[in-house]
């Protein structure tokens, strides 16, 4: 049985590397990539996750999303991804069109005509599944849960206290978490973990032409470090495939939208402020070994 | 030369006063009204705005639009407005169909296909203007500028601190106010002085069919005070068409987004924190008996 | 029998007149008077306070107090009051000399040594009774009741949020607010309503040495405009005295502490968020007639 | 040359701990011990500090200070220090009195009143230092600079994003890291890592009484796990002698004072927000072996 899954994303290198996995694993069944500004402009994320479905040929629809926060002003993270947000390859430029509709309209159509409920997927800011859930409130009762990357127990890569996901758009992520549908949380208290070693990396290198690619706009960013490089995005699809390699723990998660901590999942770690209620599932641990494991041979099976 | 506006609105009383200048008076071309909740929930405010339309037989098309406030959740006025929010007159049941698509999808299509630049009345809460400024930001090139009732720089009518409009959805009210359009911001400060007389009312009942209309779902509230009735959103119409009976200052204008003043706009009346800068044009002051007269010389040309 | 009251003072024009009353009239006794920095820096609210004191030839000690707000930086006002605070009248140079301890202990000696419980007439910002009750919670219960001038629930006089005092240090009036001990918050509701006309000051100048030094300092100021001066400070002095001339309110008041709204005390004025708890006795109304024949009077009875 | 300093302290297990070097150190000249509410009550944290002092036959003086945080709650830990906040140890039971003045009153004789600069080292929460500076500003000139336990940049022990010292009293904690005085923050992010092994409990048990008394009230806790137990106080001691072990960053740390990251130290880690500007030097590192054996050899050092 598959996972039907839409990702909403922001290509972005670990985002194209998720994109990878969902796209090529028969598990799971990916209906829908929508886009949103975040690591580069959405114009940017948009043409970056159409070269990932061309370099695939495959025909996942793309539709092109939120421009900026809804109420924060936008900071891009182009220092870290380079201008296009994923260089290092040269990319075929003979790009599929977006759809002609936003990506909040694609998204409605999509999960509404679904027959079975979808699972989303965003691994950039949550405007665009703010904007869905605020503007079309009906498809909640139509989506299975939510497995976002972004967010941080521990300490964030903005701020101390924020993660660059939800510190872009931290009113966006204030409506997703209070939606009323399962969510998990998969942040940087497990990326942080589960680093692509430089062994890794170079078993990529030769693999084939996708692990040439993936290696090639890794390796560009010239952030590999001694200890490895984080896959943050890959870690959503990783955890959809094997749950058991990553420990979790329900919790009350609060989202800061102001003020020096803007941007933070406030974890309420002793279950002591919300009478014992939940609304989210933590990622706290993850066997990075796995992780590793898994990520070679997802792309070893890729037929290029 | 014709004001061409588009009415975003949760009728309630008041409103459909509102409503009945806007698709009277010559001066005004009315494109579109979308509804929002608020003094009742979205359902009621749409079937109400189009008992409006339909009670003058105008073909103004009309657009279902959010259903609750963007984060903040939702408190309705249903305790002031009435169960349906628009009591005391038997409407004609044979109603036209609301558009379709959503009111942002009809926002955008309405703005962008004008010849000329619309001007935005929204007269209820703030949600669909956020959502469609957020979706799609383009539109804000095709606006002329809005005029908003909502607000107080003196006390408000939910907490001392802020008024009915911006406290139902304040994040929506601070997208709108920082969104770079001329806004004028019609608040209680004038429309706390501009009550309908009693005199006023008793004129309205014998006028014509539309005075009588007016008067039952006005009388019906049973809040008229001896020195008469708040008519807060026909304002709006009032300063479109007679902005010399109204004073207004510019000043900086922020909105509150949590804590116990949430939802107020806190106007920088000395000009002492903005460096000078203004993003608004805030009504002070208003000629009550000229809002009589007018009020009353409107209802008195319709034909009906 | 007499009201035993402190008065926390940051002399200042309207401060100068409420000391006057409390120093004069036979029905209260000051015991103490604190200084705090506000209007002007709190070397000259000291010396201010003294000259006061001197120009009476009373007893009444002073102790000087706190030079800066608990958090937020400090602005003085002496915009409006002036370079010294109180200009206009040349005062005796031979001061007392203040207490050689600071005012929280001043004030804590006083309020316990007291008989009876005493009453605190804060008319600056409240950084000092929020010190006292910070490390010497035990005189809550010598104190019979605060009434303090300071807040709003319509207009601010800073921001349209904020009046002065309460912006001064909003943290030290959070702590006021929830002390337990009952208040009376004496704000703009009332005192922009009890103006001292352009009459009464013309009566005050031919009236006596008092009179001509309160029409002095008032009018130096130039700020008298044909409605007449706001004299904030006097009015929780003519409060003590005659409350039938005020209409009061219980209600619950927030202090805003940060953000655009702060310090503004928020008024539960529908009793609808804090489970019909008040905290306040707030004053709403005023007979301004009352308070000029009574400000008048009591100059009048002075023996200078 | 000795290291002049007062502790102002809420014992507390590892404040025990922490007293015990300061009182015994020949590098350390122990001015004054303040108490303060926190792990328990004031009463417990005065007393216990008192039958520290009493155990080593000290001459320190011992004066009571807060009651409570300035604005926040108080909640104490007495479910992880036991009801006294020190259990497991049978102290002697005629303990010399507390000075007959605040904590505040004696902290600035004391530093007024030393011939060199005072270091602050504050292990509870900072409501003393607070009310300090806010009542005597004019001590700021006298203190070398402070070196306090708390804060977290990574996660915290009260809810994520809090650690317990400064969630106790955040308001007071924002005063003091505002105060414009050079301070080392000793938080989570060390103390977490120098535990205390078992190894060392077990050695520390036969050293000596000192040593004895020491696991005992450690050891009552039962919070033992296998990595050893957190020390945290301990480590501002072992800061301001071995330097060297360990590693800082200078950074600007903002105080969070309410929402739901109340309490949160947010260091600006990557330099992007303060203009370049550092407000505190932050412990990020520690050698926890050698925290280890200095502990011990401290103890064993000890003629008792």
């Amino acid at each position: 049985m598959t996972i039907k899954i839409v990702m909403d994303t922001d290509p972005g290198i670990d985002d194209a590397a998720a994109l990878t996995m969902a796209l090529n694993d028969p598990q799971i069944e990916l209906k829908l990539i929508t886009s949103v500004a975040g690591n580069v402009t959405v114009d940017k994320t948009t043409k970056n996750a159409q070269k990932i479905v061309r370099f695939f040929n495959k025909k996942v629809p793309v539709a092109a999303g939120a421009k900026q926060p809804l109420i924060k002003e936008f900071e891009d993270a182009a220092r870290i991804h380079g201008e296009s947000g994923m260089p290092g390859y040269e990319f075929p430029e003979d790009l599929p069109k977006p759809l002609d509709v936003s990506a909040v309209e694609a998204l409605r159509e999509t999960i509404m005509n679904s027959d079975e409920k979808i699972t989303l997927v965003p691994t950039g800011s949550y405007t665009n599944i703010a904007l869905l859930f605020s503007e079309y409130p009906e498809v909640k009762d139509h989506i299975e849960r939510i497995v976002a990357m972004g967010g941080s127990l521990g300490k964030g890569n903005m701020t101390s206290a924020a993660e660059f996901n939800v510190f872009t758009d931290p009113d966006a992520a204030k409506i997703m978490y209070h939606a009323g549908i399962p969510i998990t949380m998969v942040g940087l208290d497990i990326t942080m973990k589960a680093l692509l070693t430089p062994e890794s990396l170079a078993k990529l290198e030769t693999m084939n032409e996708t692990g040439k690619m993936l290696h090639d706009i890794i390796i560009h960013d010239g952030d590999n470090s001694d200890q490895g490089i984080a896959m943050h995005d890959v870690n959503t699809i990783f955890y959809l495939l094997h749950p058991e390699a990553i420990k979790t723990e329900k919790m009350w998660i609060d989202i800061v939208t102001d003020g020096p901590a803007i941007g933070e999942t406030v974890g309420d770690i002793r279950g002591a402020y919300h009478d014992g209620k939940t609304n989210a599932n933590v990622c706290v641990d993850i066997d990075a070994q796995a992780f590793n494991e898994w990520f070679l041979e997802e792309v070893s099976k890729i037929n290029k």
